[in-house]
């Protein structure tokens, strides 16, 4: 058991799966682990992973870390070394039976994460039946994903992707998504755009009586939206050419 | 190409999936479209889907409607049908390229389409290469999914998982999540909780010094969560067969 905190200090949640069937799903397991920056995956009763099979094969990348350091273990000692949060698409109705409520949705998991520092086990359940009622009743917290009423029964690997990437903010500093703040048009370059369509109007001879009325709705069409500056640059530079264009002719 | 809607009026949006090589992602999507509440899956050049192969293995109830009625379609027609999201792990860093630029998150996507009328086709690219610039740049919008920058490529079904889990609520009017808030024990509840535990304490002969800061060291633990009206109750029976068990002796 490592003990890997992310910046603000929270610790990064371990994954526990409990006696999964199929060794696809522990490597698409894996592979999210990998995608949103968990390293720790615990195996109760795991089928064999053969590094030739599945597992491996739907693992990506996590083929060389993830699976390889994952650690077999019991369900008794994750329910006795972590903080524990059992993952189910079945949960009960109201506070009249305890083992499946109250739950969380995993974005609530997620804010209720956000600074715990102790070490917290997601625990994800067998494919066809999840976790059992027994072991539900010896976890702390019951996370269940929001779906259709008329089918609600997340695919294990799917669940599990689900879950990790709405509690990516407690693995990972950042994301590989660059800031797109500082590209945007600022409000002087989106009204210097409207004087130079303006002018372009004007040049172009269109029918003064049109002009306002065309000039508002280019202005309408571009208020609901957020242009780039290049977007803008661009625009003024195809007028800029048919403008050269025209003179020439 | 139907024309469903969502109770707030916008167009549930449908999937589009372009050159897949592996059944089994086909399958994955379907039952992820099934699970929150998608129906029209518009297939591309896709792999041969035999009923008793990985798409219909993969696919859980959505075996039934989701993949028998799914369309073979082309990537011009996608275009030229519907509002175009395309789906990508690889952006560009800012403005100066609009191939992949700007990019929304699922999350912002969600809320983009929120009252759109038009119709909508969620745009997922082949396995190894995802989208090509050359198609890329016919979509009309980008979205990119955040992950770690160190293995930020997710495996097709699991993006289109997690797409399709954020964009839930454009297709489903309500989850199968009951709603949670009746549940919760009042302020007057918790209030009856401690007179009660302050009765009790004088009543097991709790040491005098200690029972304020006792009865604050609970109401601090308590405090901290929302109590369930049952979780007080059975706490408040606990101390009540303790009495009575007591007064016997």
């Amino acid at each position: 058991m490592t003990d890997r905190s992310a910046e603000d200090g929270s610790a990064v949640p371990a994954v526990a799966v409990v006696d999964a069937e199929t060794p696809g799903n522990v490597g698409t397991i894996a592979r999210a682990m990998k995608n949103f920056g968990f390293e720790d995956l615990l195996l109760v009763d795991p089928p064999a992973l053969d590094p030739d099979g599945e597992a491996y094969g739907y693992a990506g990348q996590a083929r060389e870390d993830v699976l390889p350091t994952a650690t077999e273990t019991t369900f008794e000692a994750v329910v006795s070394e972590y903080h524990t949060v059992g993952f189910t698409a079945v949960t009960n109705e109201d506070g009249t039976s305890h083992v499946r409520f109250p739950y969380l949705t995993p974005r609530e998991l997620a804010e209720e994460l956000q600074g715990e520092g102790r070490q917290t086990a997601l625990v994800f359940g067998r494919e066809r039946t999840g976790l059992y009622n027994e072991e539900l009743a010896e976890l702390d917290r019951v996370c269940a994903i929001p779906a259709d009423p008329a089918y609600p029964v997340l695919n294990l690997g799917q669940a599990a992707t689900i879950a990790l990437y709405e509690l990516r903010e407690l693995a990972l500093g950042e994301t590989h998504l660059p800031d797109r703040e500082p590209s945007w048009a600022t409000p002087g370059e989106v009204e210097r755009f409207h004087d130079h369509f303006e002018t372009f109007l004007e040049h172009i001879e269109y029918p003064e009586e049109k002009r306002a009325k065309t000039e508002r709705l280019l202005r309408r069409l571009l208020g609901r939206t957020t242009p780039t500056g290049r977007e803008l640059t661009t625009l003024r530079g195809v007028m800029r050419k048919a403008k050269r264009t025209f003179d020439r002719e």
